[in-house]
């Protein structure tokens, strides 16, 4: 029989990485998940599987939620089983809460890192599964802002120490926004699709921003006034001075006052000025979000977008419970972030092994004598090393340490076992030195070097 | 409108983990990979979702695939989309290596650790979303048995870290195990029928046992032969020993070969000897494993199964190349274990959260300050550090630091505002003391003690 030719290519829109980003991508979730952790957010596992009207329901685009059946469905599950994969990490924090409400001590500060699914038309830089990274604080009822400003507080720490170049957390609070729109007299039907416009204001040519402000019926005298208003620059302090220095109705003192909070946390925590500004512009265009926004982005690459975002809202689980819970949140797409900078040159992954040490043995019957050693470093330096067990020519191991970008070679041949010692040779200068088995510690002071 | 009422119980067979318990879980994770990483295994990132003609053709069984298709399907894609969730880490990695075969060194060593599916009848251990934990080394066209010897050295380190209790490690070979059956005179066609009642031995009671070599047309001393072969006892060198005595056909004197390297590998890793033994009756159920099988039991807790299995096998990607890929791996069914564990009480899970210290301020006027706190111990300490920032009575807060467990939790009051200090209180003990801010480090010595 023929053996049918098989596509082994990865299904369009669904991610991989090989060993050298792989490590890449742990060490970030690493950075990420200590520095969430660092600040009391508690991870919980939710399954990557939700029942479809749950996900529906709480806001989900059917049209791109993916639906679970058996590939061989048996007669009970012929349509679909009622399952489908989660689409962000926020549906699932929302049942999780419904689920234990009387368990959680609040408020609730959550981490959630792993993949989440959506069927959306696969192109460059937009993926079908991705990893998101979030945190959320839940409060019972009320939550101080205060929880707001910790979010830039760790925005700042987990960017500072991924060393990828200068960054800006723009700030503001929604409220400020509909709160001003609303006191120029803006109807109540025309805010939200007036947000949306000042959400374009950066992406789109000020005509077509012009032409989007006409078409709501707004005047001259208003559209100007929020140009005027969005384009404010200025110390975080200058402008909050400026916002109290207008007469605003209510919503709008109170996003004053909301912001106020914000940046007086924000001063204790000590973030560095240049990490954060107050954008009056920032609006984010989900429905979602009611009080502080946030976006941040890579200075120099404002091409790539927001590399975190998020907000406050007023109620995470309005459809499953009672009570009520707000929330604030901030969310890094980390799958799709890691393949921006790759592909802009901005992080390079260097090497595929996470090995410090090949051990070679010169001939195939010294393995053994390999191993031992190999164990001996493990044990007594806590390296990690690996050992190379296969009959080859002496150069292909040698090749085979270079190719994963292994940095030390130890060699074993007949005269090493004589003298109970072993060659290390470093594999970028090719320097290489004879060190005594018993003497173990000794090559800790060449791999400082690396 | 009524609100609907949603069922926001997890769906059936999908696993979710509570703070205490997702904490050990990460731990658990962590030590797995940083011993798969100190081996030099590289973690590769496969995606979650393979085409299903891929997964099929490699031995799913699709009853049990979950296929993928859009909860409202556009035209195009009415039926299902092609794709479906994988349901082993082995199948991705076959694919991985056919996509990648002239990039790669070998022999590969990878890591994967991550969830997988299969839509099974869900019952109590049985997940229909569970994380695997597997190595593999794949060589190309040959690989050194020492590699099936270093697999034993890895689980013995894991599960010596995870500190569950006693282990033991039972090895064979399945050449040894065939070859024997064949030189009893048992047909090709039997070999596999009495290699599966062999792998029944410990579950059935005899009498069935009989009855399934009966039911295959053994002769009463082909069985005999079989049940005193399989159970020789002895230490690993004695049973080598034994199996160098019969005078085997050859592929029995293979296996007793191989055999021979592991133990020879075994030995120079120096793997404690209560940790493993030689287990004549291990043969595995799956078609796959050609040579070394590996089982691992807790001593006391054999009615857990085994907790980490594997084995050698001849060609991982036969069906998608043309090359000769032979490998050896091993599985940790991590979900399942843990499960398993914490319900026979063997493991507990104690704390929620990941802080260290909760700063609580006696007043709401007082949070900045206690920010700025939280903040210096984070930075000077390098502790995990939570702040209530909410409006709450004193007395909620410290039930808060309480219900998370958080070991300590540092007050500040007007007073201590004064004199730049803070109380430290040991949640444990009760016991608190006045530390200044200037001498923060000085609160490392109280910490010290848990």
């Amino acid at each position: 029989m023929m053996n049918k030719k098989f596509n082994v290519s990865t299904p369009s829109g669904f991610p991989e990485f090989c060993p050298k980003r792989e490590k890449v991508r742990q060490q970030w979730i690493k950075v990420i998940s200590e520095t969430y952790a660092s600040h009391g957010f508690q991870p919980i596992y939710t399954p990557l599987v939700e029942r479809d009207e749950n996900l529906v329901g709480k806001g989900g685009n059917p049209k791109e939620i993916y639906a679970l059946r058996r590939l061989q469905a048996t007669d009970e599950d012929k349509s679909h089983s009622g399952n489908a994969l989660r689409f962000d990490h926020t549906v699932p924090l929302a049942l999780y809460v419904a689920r234990h409400l009387n368990d959680i001590s609040f408020p609730f500060r959550r981490q959630a890192i792993g993949p989440v699914f959506r069927g959306e038309r696969a192109q460059k830089g937009r993926y079908r599964q991705f990893d998101q990274c979030d945190i959320d604080v839940i409060g019972s009822e009320n939550l101080s802002f205060f929880h707001d400003a910790e979010m830039v507080a760790i925005i700042t720490k987990i960017f500072t120490k991924l060393n990828i170049g200068e960054f800006v957390i723009r700030i503001n609070n929604r409220k400020i926004l509909t709160g001003f729109f609303a006191d120029l007299g803006i109807s109540a039907d025309k805010i939200k699709p007036v947000l949306d416009i000042v959400d374009d204001l950066e992406k789109l040519p000020p005509a077509k921003i012009m032409e989007n402000f006409a078409e709501q019926g707004l005047t001259n005298d208003q559209t100007n006034k929020i140009l005027e208003f969005t384009n404010v620059t200025g110390e975080p302090t200058e402008i909050l001075n400026y916002l109290k220095g207008i007469n605003g109705g209510e919503d709008f003192t109170t996003g004053v006052q909301e912001l106020e909070t914000v940046l007086t946390g924000i001063k204790a925590l000590k973030v560095p000025a240049q990490n954060f500004i107050v954008d009056l512009k920032i609006a984010r265009g989900l429905d979602y979000y009611t009080g502080t926004v946030y976006e941040t982005k890579l200075v120099g690459h404002e091409s790539l977008g927001s590399i975190c975002s998020g907000g406050r809202y007023n109620d995470l689980a309005k459809i499953f419970t009672k009570k009520n819970l707000p929330g604030v949140g901030i969310s890094i797409g980390l799958t799709r972030l890691l393949g921006q900078l790759f592909d802009a040159g901005i992080i390079q992954a260097d090497t595929a092994s996470p090995s410090h040490i090949l051990v070679v043995p010169q001939d195939e019957k010294l393995v053994p004598n390999a191993i031992e050693l190999s164990q001996q470093i493990r044990d007594i330096l806590g390296l990690s090393v690996e050992t190379y067990l296969d009959k080859k020519k002496f150069v292909k191991k040698l090749d085979y340490a270079d190719k994963l970008g292994i940095p030390f070679v130890a060699i074993i041949g007949e005269r090493e076992i004589e003298n109970n010692s072993f060659v290390l040779k470093n594999m970028t200068t090719g320097e290489q030195n004879t060190h005594s088995i018993e003497n173990i510690e000794s090559i800790m002071g060449e791999l400082i070097v690396f």
